[in-house]
C-alpha cells in the first residue's frame, strides 16, 4: 500500500491511514505500506537547500529531504501501533533499498526483503519511507520528485506482493479527464503500456516510471482513492483501476473496448521549420542544439516539399520552454539552413490510447472524420502501436475531448 | 564546535554558523561540527508523536524526532560548501555513533572515528548531527532532551580534540546570574565539578551529563556566545569559558578566587516531618516511596532529637512535585510514624561553589556571616567537598545572592 503526501499531512489524517492499513492486515494480507512525506514538507526542505546553496550538493540535498519521510513512516508506526497493530519503521538505509549514486534522482538497484519478509511474517506491518535510498558507500540518496510510486512499486516486487494499492487523489483512472466529460468511465483495468501512453499525454494520476517499473517486474498495480470510508472493506474488492500484462487483462475486463481513454494536452507549442535542406544530417542540426539545451521535443514530422530538395519540420516543445527553442533555432538558422520558423504557442494535443487498436483497423479514420465533422482542424498526427495522437489549436480541446468521447462509445449512462 | 537550535534557526542563522566554522577551519583547524535542530522543530515532532499515541513507541519517536537534526547537518554542509568549504554529513548511523538500546534515552558506548578523522583530514568539515545514534541491532536511537551537548563532547572525546567549542545563547559561565548581580564576572575557566555544581543549581548553560561525560574523557570544554561577530578573530583567543579539570586549571587562570561562582534556585520547596522514630531503616521508609514516584528529592538534614527515640527529617523536593510528595507521604503517615508533616512552598537553594574551599577554611563561616549580617534566616545547610548550599526564604534569593558575591570578593568592575 503507497500513500501520498495529501494523505499524510497531519495526525487526524495519518490516523485515517492507519485504519484503512489496519483493515487490509483484518481481511488476512501481510502488509507493507510506503508513504509520502507530509504534503508540503519536501517543497519547504528543498526550498533551505536552494536558499544554502542554488548549485547545491545534491548529496547533501538528499539527506535534508529525505528527512521528511522519515518522519511520516515513524508516524504511521506509532498511529498503527495505537489500533493495536503490531508495526515499525523500515529507512531507506535499513532495509536497506540500494540505489545507483545519482544523487536527487537515484535508481532503485536491490531491495533486501529479507529482514522485511520475516518481519511481516511475524504479523508486523512494515512501513517504508518511499523516495529515499542507499548508495554503495553508505549514503542517502533520494528517488527525485514523487519517487515514492516507484518505492512503493519496487518493494512490492521485492516481496512478491500480490499487488501493490496506490492511493492518490483520484478514485482510479478514467477514459478521459472527468473535469471535460461527465459521462467519463472509471476503467477497471488498463495494460503498462496504456497506463505509460495515458500518463505521457497529461493523465498524471502515477509517476511513468513506476508504472515501467511495474510493467518490468510484472506487479499489479491498483490506483484508488485515498478517501474511501476508511470502514469500507478492504479493497479486495478492487474498487479502483488495475494496471497489469496484456495477459492478465484479457481475464479482469472481458467486455472491454476498443479504446481506453483520450488524453488532452494542452501544454504544448508547436513550431515549424520551411524550406529545411533535404541533406542527410539536417534534422540532426536541428534537435541536437535543442537536446542540449534540455528542451524535451514530442511530436516531430517531416514532408519532404515537392521538389524533393527541401522539406518542412514540424514538431511540438512544452509551451514553458518555446521561448527558449526559438531563441536556440534562430541562432543555428545559418547552420541549419530553414528559410523560415513559425511558432504557435496555442496548441494541444489529443491522444487515443488502447492495446485495442492493435488488432483494429480503423481507429486512426474513426479519429479524423470524428474530428473533421465538427470542423476542428487537425494540424500534426502521430502514432505508435497503441495510440494516435492529433495536433489541434488550443481553443478546441474539449470539444475534441467530447466528440472523441462519444465517437469511440466511452460515454457512461 | 557544536551549535545550538537557536543558532540553526532558518537560513540566515545557519549561514552565520557556517562563516564562523569557516573561520575555525582559516585559523588552521581540522573541524567537526555538531548541530542540534532548528529551534521549535523538535518540539514539533514529539508532539506529532504524543498526538499519535500518548504511549508512544520510544523506538518510532526516535526515527521521527532524530530528523530534526539530520535536516540542520545537510543544510550546514551546503553552507559551508557554499563559502568553498569541503563539507559532507555523518548521520549518527553513518559515522556510526553506537549507543545502548534505551530508546529515547540512550546512552553513547562508541563512535567509529575511522572515516570521520579521514575525512577531517582531507580538509573536509564534518557535520554531525547531535542528538542522534544507532543500536547495534541498527535501530535510531536520541539520547534524550537537550542531548546535543553530549554528542558533541562524545565526538571531541572521539577524535581526541584540542578543544570542544559549545556555541549557546550567553558569551560563558558568569560568578552568578547577571541579570540579579550587575556585577557578576564572566569566568576564564572552571573546573567540572564546579561546573557540574553550578549545574545542578540552576546555572542551565550545559547539559550535566555533558559535563559529565567531559570529566570522564577529559575533554577541554569552552562555552561561547553563538552571537558573536562572525567576522572577530577564531575562538582561538577563547573569549569564552573553558571548563577542565582541577590540574589544567591553574595554569590557565592563576589569580583565581576561592570561590568560582554563586548559584540560586528557586524551585524548591521544603518538606519537615517532624517526630520520625529513631530506629534503622525509618529514613528508608520516608524516601523509598517518593523515588518510586520518580520524586527527586535533593537536600536531606536529619536533627536527633533531644531525648534520642525520634528525630526531625527535614528535605527538599521541586516545588513541582510538592503536592505529589505530600500526598504520597500522607498515605505512608502510619508506616513511616511521623507525627506532623510540614511544608513550605517558598524556599530557595543558594550555593557557593568553588574547588579553592578544599583546601581553605572558613568557606562556610563566611557564608553564614554574611547572611546573618542582613538578617537573613538560614533553614538548612549542606555542604559537598567543593560546594556550600543553604535552605532560605524565597523572598531573600537576590539579596542574597548580591551580598554572597561582595562577600566572596566576586564584584567585578
Amino acid at each position: 500500500m503507497k500513500f501520498g503526501g495529501t494523505s499524510m499531512a497531519g495526525t487526524e489524517r495519518i490516523r485515517r491511514v492507519a485504519g484503512i492499513v489496519k483493515r487490509q492486515q483484518e481481511a488476512g494480507h501481510e502488509v507493507a505500506v510506503v508513504v509520502s512525506a507530509m504534503s508540503g514538507e519536501t517543497d519547504r526542505l528543498v526550498n533551505f537547500c536552494r536558499e544554502a546553496n542554488p548549485l547545491y550538493d545534491p548529496a547533501e540535498y538528499d539527506v535534508v529531504v529525505a528527512s521528511g519521510e522519515q518522519v511520516t513512516s515513524g508516524l504511521l508506526a506509532l498511529h498503527l501501533q495505537a489500533l493495536g497493530c503490531k508495526a515499525r519503521s523500515w529507512l531507506g538505509w535499513q532495509l536497506p533499498v540500494r540505489t545507483d549514486d545519482a544523487h536527487a534522482k537515484a535508481r532503485i538497484e536491490t531491495i533486501d526483503s529479507e529482514a522485511l519478509l520475516a518481519s511481516m511474517a511475524a504479523g508486523e506491518i512494515a512501513v517504508i519511507p518511499g523516495f529515499q535510498g542507499l548508495t554503495e558507500d553508505n549514503r542517502v540518496t533520494t528517488l527525485g520528485r514523487g519517487g515514492s510510486d516507484t518505492s512503493a512499486v519496487a518493494v512490492a516486487a521485492a516481496v512478491k506482493a500480490d499487488r501493490c494499492d496506490i492511493y492518490t487523489d483520484v478514485d482510479g483512472v478514467y477514459t478521459t479527464d472527468p473535469r471535460i466529460v461527465a459521462k467519463a468511465q472509471k476503467l477497471k483495468s488498463v495494460t503498462y503500456e496504456e497506463m505509460l501512453e495515458l500518463a505521457s499525454v497529461g493523465s498524471k494520476v502515477l509517476q511513468t516510471r513506476s508504472v515501467s517499473l511495474a510493467m518490468k517486474e510484472n506487479v499489479r498495480v491498483q490506483v484508488l482513492s485515498s478517501f474511501i470510508d476508511e470502514n469500507a472493506p478492504a479493497a479486495d474488492t478492487l474498487p479502483g483501476t488495475m494496471i497489469v500484462s496484456d495477459e492478465e487483462l484479457e481475464g479482469l475486463d472481458m467486455e472491454r473496448q476498443l479504446i481506453t481513454g483520450i488524453a488532452a494536452d494542452k501544454n504544448e507549442a508547436k513550431v515549424i521549420l520551411t524550406r529545411v535542406p533535404d541533406r542527410p544530417g539536417a534534422v540532426a542540426t536541428i534537435f541536437g542544439p535543442l537536446a542540449e539545451t534540455n528542451i524535451n521535443v514530442d511530436m516531430i514530422i517531416q514532408n519532404v516539399g515537392r521538389e524533393h530538395t527541401d522539406t518542412d519540420v514540424t514538431f511540438t516543445v512544452p509551451s514553458a520552454d518555446l521561448d527558449k527553442a526559438k531563441s536556440v533555432l534562430e541562432e543555428q538558422q545559418a547552420k541549419i539552413g530553414f528559410e523560415k520558423m513559425t511558432t504557435d504557442p496555442k496548441v494541444a494535443k489529443i491522444s487515443v490510447v488502447g492495446v485495442g487498436m492493435r488488432s483494429h483497423a480503423g481507429v486512426a479514420s474513426t479519429m479524423f472524420k470524428a474530428l473533421a465533422d465538427r470542423g476542428i482542424n487537425i494540424q500534426a498526427i502521430s502514432t505508435s502501436e497503441i495510440k494516435v495522437s492529433v495536433l489541434i489549436d488550443a481553443d478546441e480541446v474539449e470539444l475534441a475531448v467530447r466528440v472523441l468521447h462519444t465517437a469511440y462509445g466511452l460515454d457512461g449512462a
